[in-house]
């Protein structure tokens, strides 16, 4: 704590997603992240910064999203600074714009970023903050790229996977490699063999290091960034000519673009801490206890005959009869029904949509 | 022809069903017979008249009905006359007390009655009109009890089966016995088998003939029609006396109260006229074309890597993803989803909206 320049941590807030998958609730206009999934109301962002706020401090949250929602993060969380996205181009130009915030604003030092999904549901909070320290401080003493897993408990074929390498310390191991999310018999396989964490998306690093990543992995974009940096350090009016340069990036995903190839990466397996993406429908479910016949019903719901569905209506009755493991979804003005196993597939709903021009439900 | 006394025919039209199982469509306030199923808007109960009147003439259509309905039937078939049923009892004692009207009303002729459900859609009346025919002039001749038999198409579960034995002539057989709806294993017996015919319903008798069953087989129900007749004879007002002696009558079918039992039983197996009873939300889909996928979609709907499923909208988009076999009806004020294999199971969705006390939705 010589001159307080290590202990600058940032968090940045990814808040730039639509939840497709959480179609009909999420829409374009009121993402996943601005709801609430729990009784209390408090919604997604707003559990993610208040969570965090005990580790780095209120005035260190950033928020990266795009303008169309700068006005609901200002509501949702007040305090945190906004970064924007000028365009949705996917994790990794996102993270990397943050970093080079990050940095200009920091001037010479090197901030500790810690990147959170905005949307996630945690149950333990003391658990997830002693995980985020070890990676915090693996982060602050070596160049390493390190991600917050997740010990696997079902054969998920919704989540990336990380194949743990050598013990570092701690719950800390060098990665050996990042799956894609997998089908079910590659998950199966997974658990079977044990050594594996789910990739959580939060991930913590120096801005010097992820950029140093981007140079190797990303270098166009790299170079994007830098541009990006000097107009930042310029102090002039840029917005135009940032979104001119963030518009030409490619869209790819941090994971994909560069932890798969990076060697210097690490992963945290924390212990559990009710972590759930709120990923789709079914995940959604498991934030709360069904009944003896595996249902979970929100709502007005006369269900009958039925094992291992999810029913929320709307205000109006929801009658379900003989149904096996169905996701039925009521907006009031618009209906979801899609079976357990193709809840990922809730995105194409979303994706048609678009497509049909039916944006007053997208 | 010599004194127009074998040629009194009346039609009675049985209308007092609910047709629970086509909910949230039908409604006790709206029953299936007052729903049209047709683009055209024509009603079940309008075209079950409309298609007999060639035969019989616009004057002897006689509609059975609670006198809750009396409204809509008269508003739906002006021309008809109506029977009223005091209470819900099942088809024996409302095919009992439309004999003895018909009896009442014909003095000394013994008028052959066409009895037919309000509630059934077919797409051949010429057809129909043909085997009702037959059904006549046997009813006429004889002292027989006709039902109008459908050759099956498929082991359907939801209709009674019909073992034809010694044949009469043209398409009419002797019954040798009635069957009860079957299991599917029975069902695929049967068709396998051959020699079944499906029972419509509809039922073609003499008044004198008719009663004459209920004196041997429904002798209680017998010795209270008898008493209705004397009442209905005296021209006093009477609706309370026999609304008195009818709240006493069994609640059964006439199919296990009679038909089962009776040895005059004849069927005509009709030429195929494309029946429907209409019974289920599968059977209300059969009456039109599917798509390449087996789905049959009406109103605005997503329909995503479905097959084989029934999508009935009311305005709301409603997307469908990942289902097979499953049938989607949104009225507006209730929504039902139901399991191809379970939609005789609707009933049971009634059944506990009544014990709900939830009036407005049954």
């Amino acid at each position: 704590m010589s001159d307080g320049q290590e202990e600058n941590t940032l968090v940045v807030v990814l808040a730039g997603g639509q939840g497709s998958r959480f179609w009909p609730l999420s829409r374009a206009a009121r993402p996943k992240q601005f709801l609430s999934i729990s009784e209390d109301g408090e919604s997604l962002i707003q559990a993610t910064v208040r969570r965090i706020v005990p580790l780095v401090g209120e005035g260190n949250v950033r928020v990266v999203a795009n303008p169309s929602l700068h006005g609901l993060i200002q509501e949702h969380v007040p305090a945190a600074k906004i970064v924007s996205e000028p365009f949705a181009k996917n994790t990794a130009a996102c993270i990397g714009l943050a970093a080079v915030y990050a940095k200009v604003e920091s001037k010479d030092r090197d901030p500790v970023l810690v990147v959170l999904p905005a949307d996630h549901a945690i149950k333990d909070e003391v658990r997830l903050r002693a995980a985020l320290g070890e990676a915090i401080s693996h982060a602050r003493s070596s160049d390493v790229l390190v991600t917050l897993g997740i010990p696997p408990t079902e054969a998920n074929t919704g989540y990336g996977y990380i194949r743990r390498g050598t013990p570092i310390e701690g719950r800390t191991f060098k990665v050996d490699r990042f799956f894609e999310k997998p089908s079910l018999e590659r998950a199966e396989k997974y658990l079977e063999e044990g050594g594996y964490s789910w990739n959580s998306g939060m991930f913590i690093w120096r801005a010097n290091i992820i950029l140093e990543a981007f140079r190797m992995y990303l270098p166009q974009m790299h170079e994007g960034l830098m541009e990006i940096a000097r107009l930042l350090e310029s102090g002039a009016a840029v917005d135009a000519k940032v979104a001119e340069i963030f518009g030409s990036f490619e869209s790819i995903s941090i994971d994909f673009g560069i932890l798969e190839h990076a060697r210097n990466c690490l992963v945290v397996d924390a212990e559990q801490f009710g972590w759930n993406d709120v990923g789709s429908w079914t995940q959604w479910a498991e934030s709360f206890q069904a009944d003896a016949d595996k249902n979970l019903i929100r709502g007005d719901a006369l269900v009958i005959d039925s094992t291992g569905c999810v029913i929320k209506s709307s205000g109006r009755l929801i009658a379900a009869v003989g149904l096996k493991d169905i996701v039925v979804i009521d907006t009031g003005d618009a209906l979801l029904v899609v079976s357990r196993d193709n809840v990922q597939e809730v995105r194409k709903v979303v994706e048609e949509l678009k497509r049909g021009n039916r944006t007053e439900l997208v």
